[in-house]
């Protein structure tokens, strides 16, 4: 039978487990690191056609448009899109903010993007903005085109820095992680690096993953929490609806990291691939239908404003990413299990139900493999 | 004074000249690749502003939705925008219409091509289609996004094969390359390889280059034909209008190749580079705010159906490259002159002049620098 | 007090544990693909200076010197060398064994397989071998090159096809993984692809990584074997030895994997980046001045020969790759956990001592966190 | 019958052409670029076996291996190899000496460069050097194996500052290009970035291309010096030799780009690919069998030093790139010429004949093709 989920959910460090040993920023959200922002615009309705998507906005920092950031991409699987990505390879830089939403809509919040440089009367804009997805067909009618400007205007108007929503939020709304129920997800970490303390802080929006995969910290959650205990979003038989008798593997996941260390392009792109550890610790493989797409940026340089001349860029040094890179895996490994605890159970369209991780089994299952002592 | 160039334009065949020894196919053109279509939607209005904008549609094959190319591509300078690469570099496959418009739009043909999916009804569909760009925004009003879903659909719609119409025309409408007018160009070769003849076919949306380096078959046309003769697109005083006291390196060239040699995808991002050969030897250099962005696709393979066991793949030796590569770049260099040779001079929003390349004298400087027996 | 490590030393799975719940090979090694061979050269001496240190060889198959295989490969972080990987990446192709040895030497192997390819006789032969490395310079002399092509051609002479020898042989004869005694391990799993059986298998050359970070299946083994139990090799004082006072988290690790099932060069280099999530799962992060580099082959088709005419090779469809990554992560990671098994504690230079990992602490570990019903 | 050439040869701009409209640095060779040496070793021997080959060094600047220069690499076609590229690419960073020679002695001189670190005592010193290669075995007996550490010694401890040796020296020495005698060439120029002057010099070890293709300036060179003009290297009838009915396409091109210009690694990698666009002009295509290989990097800051602290470095501003890379373009181009008019025919093994391009006729036919007002 299902579990039921009440409306009261958690984040991971609420139930008392937590990624890793490294401290956390103020929010444990991307927006720790110093001029973050990030604004969601949700759209659930049920007529004329059912719809569960959203816009998640992720800016990098007020004036970004003129203000670049240095930034490096990395997939892991690339059955997924993610806009502006070759000038962010030749360039080393980023100029717009992110969005992310459902893989039907790309294009609309990309060329918002651009219309907002327009707008804005950006002299010599950023006109390659970085926009990624993940589908969320099974919730939401698939070819319905839901989304309007209006929609990517409200998640980019009330993007800000402080507490970041999770779950069903933005563009999050429709996605399924491991078999439950999932979305947007964040974390960060303090690290040091040459000496001095730097934010690591990540965002996803995860919809990958079968269930029997899903660890957390190493325990084999997914395992435990079978079938019988909560149904497949892909098996559980709706009124009228659609059955897969076997769950799909795939799916995809978007991966951004932020961080106020100077890193150059180069690493932040070595930043991006780190991502990589701490998706494959939770359970992802990187599976042949998703999109697992990973961009990391740098707020602790400033760009692209009028250059005359050559100018200096602050970089860390060769040997001290170490701790960066092991702050942006937890934090990815947390981020998505935030996801998992945040989203409620959801019934979209042709009556598909999605079920969220239960927390009281996620604790009991947790508790039984670790000790208190070892809960870092 | 301006050298008049009468609407009468001709493809640089048909002055006397050629690029390289390789024979073409019967139309010049990317569509003698069997299968392969062109269409076009060109918009020009004047009001309620000043647009000069269009889009290209390029199919691989029929039924490209379901019976995929393989592909591969390659950047020379990432200054633009190609959605789609990140599936093509991971699963080696297209699976839809390539779509080429200006800058501000990539985003409205890529969705379009998703919605396309779901009105065929396409099962699995290819939802991560390739749409490519170059800006326009000098002869067209920048931030006017006046191109709509009926205009991908009229250049998807009017496809066929056949002579392709070249120059101001789809995608390529607003174009200026090398200081003249430019936009669509195409050609093809006729290569050998492993013993069998096969097509090589080109097209290019020409936006880049400076003048002083336009060659044509190495010489030095653009060094020729100076400011004196045909005034710069930049520089010509319009009534109004804005005047850049020098003229931009900058712009961006997409380039498509297509073959029906059975290349694995491997092989056609081999294919996809050489378009830099073509590119440079006319004057290329992949200047800093280009984009120049290239894909090559194979459709020598028939793939993507429902194969339920291994299936088997035809591929060229690994040693029998070299003719296809001498034909995409031959094909590449004069396609880009086509697409010279068939644009005529266009005035854009505020009076912006975009002069054609004058016929009779780029034939005047040819025959000045190649004997007769060198016009290849 | 140090751990007595007895000379008996087992597999992960003589323990009662597993990775995962895929099937493997007959030997549970790369040697199970059909055809790959593999074969060690160990240098141990205390004189004139202390080596410790060895080439491993691995024959994609019998002949591959004519008969090349298709193959990929993928860098986690490039702290290292493997050279050849300019033309795998290029041809998609793989025509020479494939040696691992110590950082100093690459260039002697890479030589002495081309010096192969002369003895031989082959003609076009294939004269960029791929040769990897990882640093074996805290237990053996640096600087001291004691390794000849006698050795390298002893390791290629003896390659054989079942069993293979793990821990401090051949090219892992000096490493050290997680601060314990490493070295060589291998892993293999039977994966269903498009209905058919393949085998992947994989062999690591393990000298990476941190002690608090491995993890076995999950288990956080490294935090509960602490330097209380186990000295670490970095800090342990040895009489007139160096000291770290901290120990590195760097180091390197190579990690092969080879697939009897037919696999295009894009499916190969796909498979390599899955190397990535079985290491991340044991505890690797691709730390700064790690050389994590992959490469993977597929044996399922004969290329390279006197093709005249255009060839046919099989290929998997697209969406059956899942059970291979999965079959490729898990073979990884329990390759890693092999190598560490196996490894016997080792004096180097300078009195360091490199400790094995005690295996009776392991199995108590383990048994604390898992239930019976939970060993996969 | 075969054109005298005498042993007075010269480089391009003796003879009255230059390739574009920059100015030079005052040798017109990579050494224009403050710090940095260049050494030749030549090995020409006829007993036991005919040798014709050698080891060039190219040393970023005194101190290199602990005063680190920014880098980055491109490969137009990838049958090649240049160690250390992975660690270049990961870090942007180069370290050591830039070695180039025989295909079959990579790793011999690759090695000798870590002997080096270890020599010089270099703490944390850089093991993944970069050694390129080209094909000499035309010329010299393949599978010979002649040169040693010393003959690397040599090249390193003779590389100086000033005038570069050019044609059959080096690893130059075996070479042949467009079925001409070559080897190493130089170039330079002066190219004005962000209102400064910075000088770009390139470095080639050319052994590409086919007749037919070679342009100088975009003049047809090659299809002028026809067969009857000059004999094929690889057709002309030695007594007892090997004689190719079909001279071959393949070969190599090395071609080593540096730069005072203060680039990030980023900026280092666009600069490399730049080299492509000189290639493309004298005519390269990058064949099939083509190790077509570019590395450039700068030295505008020093890094690899003992950095506690994050540090700064000097960087071009985005839109300054463009008079660089046409400085990468033109001085790759004219390098490539260089190459071509410094080398003297060479008799080989085998009676085997690499002619020299006859400078009479280069400048016969680029005075027919070019007025003196053109010769820019």
């Amino acid at each position: 039978m299902v579990s039921e989920t009440s409306a009261v959910r958690a984040r991971l460090r609420n139930l008392g487990f937590a990624i890793g040993t490294m401290e956390t920023g103020p929010e444990n959200a991307i927006t720790d690191v110093p001029g973050v922002l990030v604004g969601h615009s949700t759209l659930i309705r049920d007529e004329p056609e059912v719809v569960r998507t959203g816009i998640t906005m992720v800016v990098p920092r007020e004036g970004v448009w003129t203000d670049y950031v240095h930034a490096g991409s990395h997939v892991l699987n690339g059955d997924g899109e993610m806009t502006g990505l070759i000038w962010v390879a030749e360039s080393g830089m980023l100029g717009s903010p992110i969005g992310i939403t459902s893989t039907s809509q790309v294009g609309m919040v990309r060329d918002f993007l651009v219309a907002e440089t327009y707008r804005l009367g950006v002299r010599g804009g950023f006109h390659l903005p970085v926009v990624g997805e993940t589908w969320d067909g099974w919730l939401s009618t698939p070819g319905s085109f839901p989304l309007t400007s209006e929609h990517a205007a409200e998640a980019l108007g009330s993007a800000v820095s402080g507490p970041v929503a999770e779950g069903s939020v933005g563009g999050g709304t429709g996605m399924i992680c491991h078999d439950f129920k999932a979305g947007i997800g964040t974390s960060s970490r303090v690290a040091t690096a040459a000496g001095m303390p730097f934010t690591v802080g990540v965002l996803v929006q995860a919809n990958y993953g079968s269930r029997p995969d899903l660890r957390v910290d190493g325990v084999p959650v997914g395992r435990e929490i079978g079938y019988d205990v909560v149904p497949s979003a892909w098996r559980d038989p709706p009124v009228g609806g659609s059955i897969l008798t076997e769950p799909p593997d795939g799916g995809s996941i978007i991966i951004l990291i932020a961080t106020d260390a100077p890193l150059l392009p180069v690493q932040c792109r070595r930043l991006a691939q780190r991502a990589t550890v701490g998706l494959a610790r939770v359970g992802g493989y990187g599976h042949e239908s998703s999109g697992d797409i990973f961009i990391a940026f740098s707020t602790g340089n400033h760009l692209g404003g009028p250059h005359d001349v050559p100018y200096q860029v602050t970089t860390l040094p060769l040997d001290s990413m170490d701790e960066i890179f092991h702050a942006a895996a937890d934090a990815t490994e947390e981020a998505i299990v935030n996801a998992l605890c945040a989203a409620t159970t959801m019934t979209g369209r042709a009556g598909h139900v999605a079920h969220a991780l239960p927390l009281d089994t996620l604790v009991e299952v947790m508790a039984r493999h670790r000790t208190e002592a070892e809960r870092s």
